[in-house]
């Protein structure tokens, strides 16, 4: 922590903020400047980040040092972090994860039939929605536990992985005898009750980002899960918001290498929220793949006109299939497989 | 709903559309421009809005024509709505309400204490959290039901009545014994399983906007707590994310008046969040009267240095005092009484 | 200066800073912690803000400890700034201005009438324009020099001061010859070549502040006015871009008691620029005042159905006069007048 | 153009906004819904843009239906363009141009060696500015027109086309004698005069996206400089400012393929610019090249420790050629070349 001092902060000013630092055991080294003092903290910052030092008389600025994050940090792990999920499905490591699917799940023919296109040109992971957090209240909310089910038995005969939303901590359980990995939407990037109730368990967690989050609050709240215990978590790049209405979001494409440098998490992006609209969402997973992300997760509709929820934005299985195609090319040009 | 067909949409494709919200039970409107021809639809627009209208051949833009809030729009009811509290004291109306409290409940004395002054100060409702959305999970969480306990004590033993966050629909029932208004955390505004809690019981919810959601779909939040029954909702602009970072959020001050015009719902405004330095406090809460607001929730705390969470942001009960003396004037200048 | 540096910075890294600093005619304070070495400058650090720090091996994080301006700050006057214009017409002081008038100049008839009328009503100020930044090159661009000469007859037979848009560096003399004050538009707050030739003149400055600049570069912006000479410089807050669509900008209220903390500028409010619409001027127009600025500055068009620019943000005379009325009493609230 | 009336709107204020459309040689279809009655406009919709409708009485939203580009939409012309730079220099087409050099010329032997570099790696056109639009008055402004000497020379000597910023009306014939391409900043995207200016010319031009334009707002700035009668405009993505800090700009890699759609002038991307981080410049180049650009622009520099600008974002001549080399595979994998 250091703490830059107004030009007009008195020695009893710096004083009193030493004194306070030095009760709970930090060591303070003193910089007289011309115009101004600094104050660098040496010791567990910590202890310092409760104490609301900006109220303290003649502080002008206080800046961290180290990182809020730890667990998730590159620091505390070097090595890129790979999550087995079932079998011979990961996600991280050389081989980039695919998951597809429908947004919601509608009925278990159409599950099943989507389910064995997408395995058939690559996928190795089935998403679809059971509990779908809208923004109507008047609008197709899901099909609750009877999607689960056809979500468990379409994954079983087909043989791909399983991946579901869970917005409800008191649905943790329930969805976890269903499913392969828990998802938690952007809307609930920060529910730390939902969040702290899937670290409770040992299963993988795909966390995505808010659309107004930080990639430290991202990090932040992966440090949620994995501080209760369970480290087998992936962040998901989807789209952030800004002052552009020409797309649904605006995908952060930065925001997978810099989360690469500054965490040992495998990084999945999602060109279908991130654009929001399906004649984009080629263009944006083969940059994701360039930019190096560790997964894809991509809406995929039999009849996308039909669906019941996300329908602009989803593939039809034979777009799917020609991206598929597309992004092998892509993924050897940056020495990653499929 | 209006389609604006593309400059190359052919016969086929605007029979195709016409076609399909006919079997919906829509009258269609065709106006044939040099360039576009432009689709209106006639009738319920909600069985069309779940439609991915956007995705069918020809078809450029969509564009809604109604709100998709209902309940808690100014159509649905002309007349300010007032929320009846507890004994005399309301949000809406006239007189403005003022909520004064800590950050966070820290101990039952130093809860006593700081009612005692913001009473004496006018305000009317003690806020206060048990339950703490906390970025990092290595800071204070809250002191939990002990706390509630507190509340509830101090409310009565002073002649407040209490306001607190509830973060886990598990909780809503054990909070609702001890408060009498629920607060849902801008973190929490899109937590449908949340808001669909609150709504079942009959108590009074302050609705924080999200940080980076629109009035719009802070509306839509409110309506999800309306289509469960409750319609004592106040909502609460409390700063939005920008890119500004010379203060902690960015006070939308538009939000006061245009919220106004689109609801009958009261406005709660946070100058503590909204500006997340105190020294800012008392000029945010003036001109949030000056623009309309019903109400001002303010967070006050003896000893700001010592607060357990956001002491950077808290007034002492002597500037809360100041602020008051100050607001009586702004108020009675626009017709409003505290 | 501060540098933090990477944990695995080495004492060759580190060393190849301070000798940098040092040849630069720094010193350096070096404070080693548990985790990271934190390195402080003491000296000038205008020579360290040119050099790259954040390539050089080992470097973490680099965070200035002085603001990049220097003239417009707080530190450097203490006392607020007030410029005169005109006799007895001021911006800055306890005294309000009032600037106000057509969004485009239309007409010598028709300014001359809004004039008369905004007059009588308490402006002090006239403003209109000649040049119109339009973002369709199809839109008015306005009577260039025929509109200035309108503006400086009108003023004289009025007796208001006058204020007008300059967007080319070559009008700057002949935009002199007519008017009082130059406006910089928004769209042209880093025009750095602007800027400084307005610089070089004697004449008051009204600065606008950029749909995405922050309160700091603002404050950048009007510094390089001041460096070239000219200390009379008023910044105007006239909304932010965000995310949010119900208005054409956020106004963002904040901005103004920021400002006056950081700067000895005046601080001018736009609420029909912050807003977009006539309905939501007046409320802003309160609330602005509320919050401490020192002049106003407001749309006012006879017939906003005929105006050729800005229609749906400008208020008519009536509507005018109305909210002035409105405004004497909130600025009594703040001690102040108009 | 469609207006939607409010739900109060009286038949006198449909049938005022009927006749001065009517008046303006529009005819008007009418659609009365059960709720709302909505007003489509038949004929040329710019002489409706100018009006500000929003103000009349029983309006509510008023919906442009065309856009309001011409020239560089996509419907003006279906082909890709292609600028012809200089012999065999082009942006457009398959072959993918590369844009690099320093951030500012710093001296003539600077310029040449790395000029000689960047040729070798397979750029064809050399950057380097002679005028810098600085945040700071005080900070380097660049060498002028002994720069401008620099760049014809060295670009003649080894090879390669030039491009180099103009800030200043004034300099457009002086830029003109010495470089090859126009490159318009972030900062002037909205100098209406300077696109005027440069639109004189016959050179062609290299339009930066302003930090917070819409994706429409760059193509509208575009039309400017068409609209002179120079159609030689290639857009260049540049980084957006949005609220995250990680890096210093969001790089909207959604806009590549946006503007391709929408326009059907070339796209350039800014890895540079993008992120501000030399050490995440590659991975942006290649998604942008992966996303579908026609050029990228990259900032090179032999030493970027002692940059005397944007060093933090620079690359050395071996990372560039590194980042070319892997380039080559992703552009092959979506069947480009260089």
């Amino acid at each position: 922590m250091i703490i830059i001092c107004k030009p007009d902060a008195t020695e009893e000013d710096i004083q009193h903020i030493i004194q306070k630092a030095e009760k709970l055991g930090l060591r303070v080294n003193i910089s007289k400047g011309v115009e101004r003092t600094v104050l660098g903290f040496i010791g567990p910052e910590d202890v310092l980040r409760v104490i609301p030092l900006e109220v303290f008389p003649g502080v002008d600025q206080v800046l961290p040092v180290l990182a809020p994050y730890k667990l998730v940090s590159r620091e505390f792990q070097k090595e890129n972090s790979v999550i087995q999920i079932k079998d011979d499905v990961r996600i991280g490591g050389e081989k980039i994860a695919v998951i597809a699917g429908p947004c919601s799940i509608e009925s278990y023919e159409a599950l099943l039939s989507v389910a064995k296109k997408v395995k058939e040109s690559g996928a190795t992971i089935l998403r679809g929605g059971a509990f779908k957090p809208r923004t109507s209240p008047y609008d197709f909310q899901g099909l609750g536990e009877e999607g689960l089910k056809y979500m468990k038995d379409v994954g079983e005969e087909v043989g791909l992985a399983t991946v579901t939303e869970v917005m409800d901590p008191r649905h943790v359980e329930l969805v976890a005898r269903y499913v392969d990995v828990f998802q938690i939407g952007a809307r609930n990037m920060q529910n730390y009750t939902l969040l702290q109730e899937v670290g409770k368990t040992k299963k993988p967690v795909l966390l995505k980002r808010g659309m107004s989050a930080t990639v430290k609050e991202l990090l932040m709240s992966a440090e949620y899960i994995a501080a209760k215990g369970n480290f087998k978590v992936a962040v998901c790049e989807r789209g952030i918001r800004t002052f552009e209405t020409a797309t649904r979001n605006t995908f952060d494409i930065n925001a997978i290498p810099v989360i690469k440098q500054m965490s040992h998490l495998p990084v999945v992006a999602d060109p279908s929220h991130g654009t929001g609209r399906w004649g984009l969402v080629s263009s944006i997973a083969m940059a994701a793949v360039a930019a190096g992300c560790d997964a894809l997760i991509v809406e995929v509709h039999e009849n996308p006109e039909e669906a019941l929820s996300d329908g602009a934005q989803s593939l039809t299985p034979g777009n799917f299939k020609a991206l598929m195609a597309q992004l092998q090319a892509v993924a050897q040009a940056v020495h990653r497989t499929f």
